[in-house]
């Protein structure tokens, strides 16, 4: 009998039933269960009197009772329990800590279908679902990349970016704890169904996750509040692909709200679903991201120093000090020249060149022969 | 008899001489030059005794001599009038301001075919020889479309982008003042050969220009020392596509060092020749840069502030308070349905769900027939 197995307590029974009432980020929600204790206020939702309930929280409590009345939550275990998902609260050793940074918009429970693997260094890469080829390259070159150095891929499970960049975790050198799917509805139905088989392959390896119990429809207000949870679960966020209004940026936004690093991948310009990326470059909001070593510097370097390449155009003349740099580049490519000649080249004294000749000749870059000097 | 065929005055005499003198951005020549005035540094040069020469300056003078001896400037200038070009000097209204910025290094004089336009609204647009078919054509594009707002589009007369960007610039609505081009080697010569019908072109509507007197060979010292005069004497550097060590971003450089805003174009992350812009994007030395108008707003908009876009997706839901926009997410596609089931599903109270499918029937966004409710 695996962990998964065991059977809830009443805390993970009484969290589950909340996450049935409420919708995703209920914030007065979280204040009741963390001012009470979640059974205890599961008990005064229940049974509270109208005098009982604060003014401030009377339609709010009428639109939980309106749930409780249909919620079965033994039902909903015994589905979850069919697929294999289980609850995983706060208190839980698999609980993802980052999403405690939402204080009042945290999650109450995760659904849970596979097991969490440890997230101290994980990166979420989201994007379009009408991504090009270029993007879904991009995001699974990226994402095999960060997996290989042991970076856990976050995404959404969703087709184009979400979908390459979990197949990229999967094909790294080890897929074990490799990928997480975060879904905006029910862990039961692996939805979308066109990713059905990659989304079931992630449950083997790592976790298929959601904040909403079994049955439970990926409405639009799911998928945006979803995007928050994916966000706070990871250290970084990366955007791939993403058009001027791309649900892709409003997980970049949860991202720099939680002050998390947000890279983006620049992409052609001629291309409409790299104008997001380039909209949060332009803003400053993110970094340009090109490889998955600089993926990794997003978590790994605080404040984003880099050491600066040198700038200067590569070529023979690297390294050489400026008097031998002229008189090198003064030489023609093949002919052998006299010395004046190199000097009214070079603009520079005879005796300069003279000087600069010998320590070219003693590098094995230049050869004299009778008064005459050539490249070798 | 145009302007530029006026007979040059003594100073210009003077100053195109030390032009031939002198290696670019050559700061000793420069300060004798601004201490004695052109025409008496000249004679100082020819006749001062060992003695009369400060000994930092020793070793300068004997290679300007070195040069002196085979300067034939009335030989000189009569080429230059066989090409059609003329001296312009820092005092003539045809000198280019942001030159000055360059201090010591700016140059002496410039021989110009053509006639130089204002640069007061100017752009250089720059990038590798060795681009590709898309950076070709952002080049283009971008020169066009701020040529079309009166931008002059300053380049190097290269293959690849350089050329791009002044083709660019030349098929705009107007071709007249649009383009200038500054070369490594002496204006006698078209160079690169390939581009000789362009710079043709850019001689009869701008301007060709080199800091050299003809006959001046483009050495590598001469093409990165051109640099710094593209990026001096526009108010904006973008960068169109550079490798990680392309000369392209010794002008960026050059543009940061004079305070100059720069522009990067990005590409694709697979391209090796967009690698040089994205590290300037990372490096923080670049504003993305993915249109004309954005190209324009670096030299028209002071710290680049930008009215940052709405981010949330788009979709029938934009713009409705959040009660109505979970009543409609709530609501099946094309099926009828009840208020309560809406209730259930959007977690409102049913009172709340009357009141909102209320104000969305009366925009038109849901209809009801009997008791139940539907999409229109």
């Amino acid at each position: 009998m695996s962990q998964h197995e065991v059977a809830p307590t009443a805390e993970h029974v009484a969290l589950a039933t909340w996450s049935r009432l409420v919708e995703p980020g209920d914030a007065m929600a979280q204040a009741a269960v963390q001012a009470m204790g979640p059974c205890e206020a599961l008990q005064w939702l229940e049974s509270a009197t109208a005098a009982e309930i604060p003014p401030q929280l009377t339609e709010r409590v009428e639109r939980w009772r309106q749930r409780l009345v249909t919620a079965d939550i033994r039902r909903e275990l015994a589905m979850a329990r069919h697929v294999e998902a289980h609850v995983v609260i706060p208190s839980d050793d698999e609980w993802p800590a980052g999403l405690d940074d939402l204080g009042a918009e945290a999650p109450l429970a995760l659904w849970v279908r596979g097991h969490v693997p440890p997230l101290a260094r994980s990166i979420a890469i989201v994007g379009a679902r009408a991504a090009t080829r270029y993007g879904e390259r991009a995001a699974a070159e990226l994402a095999v990349g960060a997996a290989d150095h042991g970076v856990v891929i976050v995404s959404g499970g969703a087709y184009g970016i979400d979908a390459a960049a979990h197949r990229g975790a999967l094909s790294g050198e080890s897929a074990d704890d490799a990928t997480v799917a975060v879904l905006a509805g029910g862990v039961d139905r692996l939805y979308p169904s066109g990713n059905e088989s990659l989304l079931r392959r992630i449950v083997e390896v790592g976790a298929v996750i959601s904040e909403l119990p079994p049955v439970s429809a990926p409405t639009r207000h799911r998928f945006l509040a979803r995007n928050r949870l994916i966000a706070a679960m990871t250290s970084a966020t990366v955007v791939v692909e993403a058009s001027h209004r791309s649900g892709a940026r409003s997980t970049a936004n949860h991202a720099s709200r939680l002050l998390r690093p947000v890279g983006a991948v620049p992409g052609p310009i001629t291309s409409a679903q790299s104008a997001g990326c380039h909209a949060m470059l332009r803003d400053g909001q993110a970094m340009a991201v090109t490889s998955a070593q600089e993926m990794i510097e997003l978590i790994e370097v605080v404040g984003h120093t880099h050491v600066q390449e040198p700038i200067s155009a590569s070529g023979p003349l690297d390294g050489l000090p400026e008097d031998q740099a002229r008189v090198l580049d003064a030489l023609p490519l093949r002919a052998a020249v006299s010395v004046q000649s190199i000097a009214a080249a070079a603009g520079m004294a005879e005796r300069e060149v003279r000087g600069a000749l010998g320590l070219l000749e003693l590098a094995g870059k230049v050869r004299r022969s009778a008064d005459r000097w050539a490249r070798t």
